[in-house]
């Protein structure tokens, strides 16, 4: 369906997912609908349609998949480019946090990753928790998750990260590490502010702050999953490194 | 396929519309895709589904006339309640608004509309408006439109009304006209407040402050249809009518 429909374009429906709360991270809701909305009557005339729709509807996260992939291609084109400080990717495994930076190509720069600090699913505490974990901070790098926060005002409650007002806090300290505001993803409740936009490893330093992420929070034994979420903060010394390499290399 | 789910129970879509920034009346995408949503894999199997998800799926207002219908079942139940104050019905056929109160049954108290002020769509002016008109102010009598604006800022912009902070500002304002505010229709961008419900018309009277309405404008002329979108105030004449048949008619 989707080779039939040559796809869908994501970046506005990214754009509109902002403006109904969705910071594209914990909080999935609009884009999966609306992507649902997009797949539902072509999907209704195939065989075993109503079964994909059904698996679409049953999963509120279900966009955050497409979200990853989609903020994968949209900085995977910038990986080469001489002297940047834009950070390309972040991710974690479970023991090791780690980022790429346009200047430096391919080289990961890591770290131990922090423990997330959240909300926890009844009958869990932070004594389950294992250490951030995942694929998906790459949504963070294009200004979604924890930078976007403030269109999310629900998801800041989710991640035990406050109201309103937090919510606000974090999408303005986010701004403080970037190149840019977005020029097409906006936030209504901030007048149409873009998000932060372009992790700069410079910014980071300079300012002390890490860029926060909004994660799930998986048990340390394997099988168990997710047993809570809230918030992880991206651990300072990958951005140093990151940026004694940028310096080396960078001309005179 | 209604009848086979046993129906599907609109208060907590509405709920979970209000925290994606729809109002419920100039701006439903979330409730339709939801309701589309709720209904993509049962209708999927059913001759003429696709063509029924379809229809749903092009229209972002397709959820208003479902919003009507449930607010008119919500206040109707509350159309014979002696004494009481609050208002069952707005209504509006284009030359008169009229409003019925939980106190004096099925008695309208009408006086002439107001012209509502907005944006127009590319061609037309204010010149080519008709005075307020529609049915769709019931959404209003149980806190949605014009009362929820705070929830849905995008629409604020979309009907003329400033940005974020006019939004709460209107939110603010019929607070001041209503009975309660609503227990389980928040709004997550005033860290879960719940809408304005209830219009009083002893507050109406008192405050001099009309309720306001999220309207589309229709154009004067017949069969041409929506020229733009704005707001409208009822008439404070219709509230003063009331309230004297109340006193009137209410125990010494």
């Amino acid at each position: 369906v989707l080779r039939r429909l040559r796809g869908i374009p994501l970046k506005p429906l990214v754009a509109r997912g902002l403006s109904m709360a969705d910071e594209m991270h914990q909080r999935n809701v609009a884009c999966t609908s609306l992507l649902l909305r997009a797949l539902a009557a072509p999907l209704a005339g195939e065989a075993d349609g109503a079964a994909a729709l059904a698996f679409i509807a049953g999963n509120d996260q279900f966009f955050l998949n497409v979200a990853m992939a989609m903020a994968k291609a949209v900085t995977d084109p910038a990986r080469h480019v001489p002297g940047s400080a834009i950070v390309t990717a972040m991710a974690r495994n479970g023991t090791e946090f780690g980022i790429r930076v346009a200047g430096t190509g391919d080289t990961w720069f890591t770290a131990p990753p922090n423990l997330p600090k959240g909300l926890y699913f009844p009958g869990f505490s932070e004594a389950d928790a294992n250490p951030d974990m995942g694929d998906s901070a790459i949504v963070e790098t294009v200004g979604l998750g924890g930078f976007a926060m403030a269109a999310a005002p629900a998801v800041a409650g989710f991640v035990g990260a406050g109201g309103m007002r937090e919510a606000v806090d974090w999408t303005r300290a986010m701004a403080e590490i970037v190149a840019a505001r977005h020029g097409d993803w906006t936030i209504p409740t901030l007048d149409s502010e873009g998000v932060p936009l372009g992790i700069d490893v410079r910014r980071v330093v300079a300012t002390g702050i890490e860029p926060v992420i909004n994660t799930g929070i998986a048990h340390k034994a394997p099988g168990i999953g997710q047993v809570g979420a809230g918030i992880a903060r991206a651990p300072m010394a990958c951005f140093r490194a990151a940026l004694e390499a940028l310096a080396g290399d960078a001309p005179p």
